[in-house]
């Protein structure tokens, strides 16, 4: 007899994912949203925000490495990268560990997410005291309208889901300004959902249709990410400049690998091309998203 | 106030799938496991074998089309085929989409799987009464010691976990005589389980150090398989003669890919190619298994 600790997320008519837990280690209203840390015995620590999981340490290098390597390793030699919410600190991380980075501005709406991402996941905001990181405790979209233009090589929208306080960040206007700040030859990079969740399956199409008026290539790959919702996940490329797969060399990102600090766990250089080869289903959300007139 | 249908499996620790039912449809115990059919709002109708996901009408398309598809348009003109396991008839379904097949033995060592399938699963069900379909209600290693050697093109393990009713299905006797009854051109596609499951991740490596003795060409690629334990899934392809890559045309798959019956809609042949790009800890798991002495 007795209870059981257990956190359980659903992404739609209580179907998703659940673990039990050991510890609940954190939990605090921070004025924007709920933050809790959480210890499971597979997963590891896990951060909810407002209930769902942001990370688990079990698979946040895959979210991490997918989100940050192929815009990064598809430029020769990024230098000024800005990073849109990850208030957790990974895809900082992985940012930092491109030797060619000189100034990293991250812009989290939330300061109590990067205090209690210090406290409990040192591994993943690791990149906080690097000199060339800056913290701007705003809101992204504002950052954004105020940033200089042409300033960028790189801006990564490390985004929750698009409703709520990251709506903006999912916009016309968002995505214009993104275009702004990042150099002509730059790369946007930003998650765009799960191709099979029953509602967030339309923001991929729907960025699609936002971000080709603005890029001449828009393209989109997938990583599995078992944590979150359907375990499947997808992240969308764009830039005037480079084809994400037509300009990326494979050999060079095979050298520049070997110069990364830390060694990655899941990207490879022939996984940046294999990634972008899109499964059927896929293929056809985003074909029919794009023939559908603008919502 | 009110009671809830609700279904969970735990693939280690309590952490796992879960979701609400709409109704249990079926349950029974048949002599060899228990069969169950549940609806879910949002995987529709699941069957599950001693409480285990074996499939969803949501995602079942991933893994049949992944287990099948690599391996067939790997040959030329595939026209024996023999699937061990998949009672549900998934498989089979895939299969016969081919037209170059003549002849596909089932050998399911519970016929009220078949059963089952074919009362709750019809579109998946749906092979079994194609003339070409021979079913075998036998132990699937037992079947292939005694069937004819060099007889078949493909060979298809479609099994359960590696523990109780399917553990000789992987096993090093079995994979030999898997050998000798395929063509000397033929080709084993086999399901190598998760390469993230704290335990059966151990399948994988497993997998290659007793196949590569008996196969000149080895090779895993992953799927993303929502429902099933970890959601990202592995397969692997054995042959004496092809190379899963390099004997591999996209121009020919996609010429044959116009003449299957009924549409794919997770299988494409840039797919083909892509699934065979491992992230670098799977790569890993791989290398650091080959290189221990065999259990």
């Amino acid at each position: 007899m007795g209870g059981e600790l257990r956190f359980s997320e659903f992404f739609s008519h209580g179907a998703g994912l659940t673990t039990s837990l050991d510890a609940l280690l954190h939990c605090e209203h921070s004025g924007i949203q709920h933050i809790c840390v959480v210890q499971s015995p597979v997963f590891g620590r896990m951060l909810l925000l407002d209930g769902m999981v942001m990370l688990t340490e079990w698979d946040e290098f895959i979210y991490h490495e997918m989100l940050v390597h192929p815009a990064l390793f598809l430029l020769p030699s990024p230098r000024r990268v800005l990073v849109i919410g990850g208030g957790d600190g990974g895809t900082v991380r992985e940012v930092l560990r491109h030797p060619s980075i000189e100034h990293v501005d991250l812009v989290e709406i939330d300061p109590r997410v990067i205090a209690v991402a210090q406290s409990y996941f040192p591994t993943v905001a690791a990149g906080f005291s690097d000199p060339r990181v800056h913290l701007h405790h705003a809101d992204g979209a504002e950052f954004v309208r105020s940033a200089p233009s042409g300033f960028y090589d790189a801006v990564f929208v490390d985004s929750t889901d698009p409703t709520g306080i990251a709506e903006s960040l999912f916009g016309e206007a968002f995505y214009s300004e993104c275009q702004r700040v990042l150099h002509a030859t730059g790369v946007l990079a930003l998650q765009s959902e799960s191709p099979l969740h029953p509602v967030y399956c339309q923001t991929l199409p729907r960025v699609h249709r936002l971000l080709r008026p603005l890029f001449r290539h828009v393209a989109s790959y997938l990583a599995p990410i078992p944590t979150y919702p359907t375990g499947i996940w997808s992240f969308t490329l764009a830039s005037r400049h480079y084809h994400p797969l037509e300009d990326f060399s494979p050999t060079n990102a095979q050298q520049r690998m070997e110069c990364l600090s830390g060694k990655l766990r899941y990207y490879t250089a022939e996984l940046h091309r294999a990634a972008f080869a899109l499964p059927g289903f896929v293929q056809e959300l985003i074909s029919e998203g794009l023939a559908q007139p603008a919502p």
